[in-house]
């Protein structure tokens, strides 16, 4: 039993799943949320059209890669195009703290202007509020984005088949471990960059080839690992992941031994895990390395019929251990 | 030239507006953005679709005749209903302050139930952060909405005309001098309630029996006298109110006295001001009164063809002032 909002429960893992489940969606239940993908779909006119929002704390608001600006635009278009959808429209809603000055404004304003440009989305909608000094840190802004899925594919968390081979776009932990190191004042030579960018191009790119992936999720909160439980569940399959598959930047794993962190909990917002059919893994690799966001893609895993819900690691000398969704909250804030 | 933002530009005033066209605009401009209503309409399939969304700071959390949960329903549904639009699906963005109860957490939610099982709209994505403990007052809600235009009224709030009557729907300042008094710690006898609700099943059915609802807007921030402004700059044309048809309760009366405000500028939560066509404004008000949300609709006043652009309050003895938008920020975290 629940009794007080801890971070944990921010936290995009256990814990937080803990919550939607004993808090939210006993009051709010309906078989479109309960669907708990990145985007609920529902129709229109004929029209299969997505909806999804998040809100972005991310501290500090400005970090090599980004900024809050361009995550809280990308984070919104790739949880539309993990559903297959075509993004279409953003709202924005800002949350300032009295103070913030206009340069820093314009900073974060002409990133999601870039960021909007890429992705090729419109912000139609907006709100902004401000609030007394310390009663919120400096900027929050929240995204809601619609898209249209003009795909023949049925994406969802729920559909990975076994003997889907698990396809990741590049390396992992660079938007965590690039928050991380500025925050605890730790300096590589060549600083750690957030991975953060608009995905849905790459996916439309995809999507135009094959009919044949299952399921897709952008690895944020709670990273790789995280991810892999939650499609686990959802579709009642086992996954099975290979550690010597896994790329890492090598500054990232050099960090991660430093703060002893595990980097398959650290937040991305640049990648995503693609289940697909087996025969059409080759063809939707050749789409990805032909594509910025893609070059580095590589087959980390597959789906296997057993153990259902779990997670393994294959590690390189041919051991095997259970991967957990993030228990903890490392690091409140990653976005 | 802004420099840092201030309390005034979270107004819903003049410094917001001046907001919005020095800092956002140039960067976000699109048609869609640029008609500043209170939903952005786009079509989809042969279907107009309205999108809005809002963040909702309010403090206190809980205040007489509601909370920041029905507050967040409330307030999206009803943009959506302002365009014209049945609101069918919300999205819900919770920001948490590390340590809040679940207890509050599950007053607000099962207020957010109640409203949207009133207002008959379904909230089918979400999202929770938590942040660390003062990094955010309390608890912060954003909700987005989708909704349907299904009406042939082209409903906007540059589609005022000269000789619409402008009819309100009950009393004004409500809202806001609840929050006011409990805030201040002001006590009468009766506390004054926020009239918190939503207005979609109403504009529905007034919809059902006109297209001759010109414009329409829920004079939330910035009050009355800031809504009546922005239609007649949109509209360009000027607006005549008549003082001694304005409802108020007489408790906020007596408050706004011994406050000194000007209730005309307190954010109301669940009214709305609609322009009609002069023939079709006692079809109207039928409707109205035969729902409990517009009961007390009554009409405050009529477009003229000048001054272009201002609003005047013709006074009980006669005379005329210039009613402006709001300046300064009277109330921060109003909504």
């Amino acid at each position: 039993m629940i009794k007080q909002i801890i971070l944990d429960h921010g936290s995009g893992g256990k814990a937080s799943h803990d919550l939607i489940k004993e808090a939210f969606l006993p009051f709010f239940d309906n078989p479109l949320l309960a669907e708990m993908n990145d985007s609920a779909v529902f129709e229109v006119g004929g029209k299969r059209l997505a909806f999804t929002t998040d809100s972005y704390t991310v501290n500090p608001i400005i970090f090599p890669g980004g900024d809050i600006g361009s995550l809280a635009i990308h984070g919104t278009v790739n949880d539309l195009a993990m559903c297959g959808a075509r993004p279409l429209y953003l709202s924005v809603g800002f949350i300032i703290e009295e103070g913030l000055s206009l340069e820093i404004l314009e900073i974060i304003i002409s990133s999601m202007k870039k960021a909007i440009a890429e992705a090729e989305v419109l912000i139609i909608t907006g709100d902004t509020k401000v609030v007394p000094k310390e009663q919120v840190d400096k900027i929050f802004i929240n995204t809601a984005g619609i898209g249209i899925v003009e795909t023949n594919c049925n994406i969802s968390g729920k559909n990975a088949k076994v003997g889907d081979l698990i396809v990741i776009n590049g390396t992992i932990g660079d938007h965590g471990m690039a928050i991380l190191c500025q925050r605890e004042g730790i300096n590589f030579e060549t600083p750690i960059k957030s991975d953060t960018a608009p995905l849905n191009k790459l996916v439309e790119k995809i999507l135009k080839k094959t009919n044949d992936i299952h399921a897709m999720r952008d690895p944020t909160r709670g990273g790789v690992a995280t991810s892999l439980n939650e499609i686990a569940q959802q579709s009642k399959v086992g996954i099975e992941i290979w550690e010597e598959a896994l790329p890492f930047s090598e500054s990232v794993l050099g960090a991660a031994e430093i703060l002893g962190i595990d980097p398959l909990y650290l937040a991305n917002e640049g990648k995503f895990l693609a289940f697909i059919k087996r025969d059409e893994v080759d063809k939707v690799l050749n789409v990805m390395y032909s594509h910025p966001y893609g070059k580095e893609a590589t087959i980390i895993g597959e789906v296997k019929p057993e153990p259902k819900g779990k997670v393994w690691l294959k590690s390189k000398i041919g051991g095997k251990h259970l991967l957990d969704m993030l228990i903890g909250e490392p690091l409140p804030r990653i976005c």
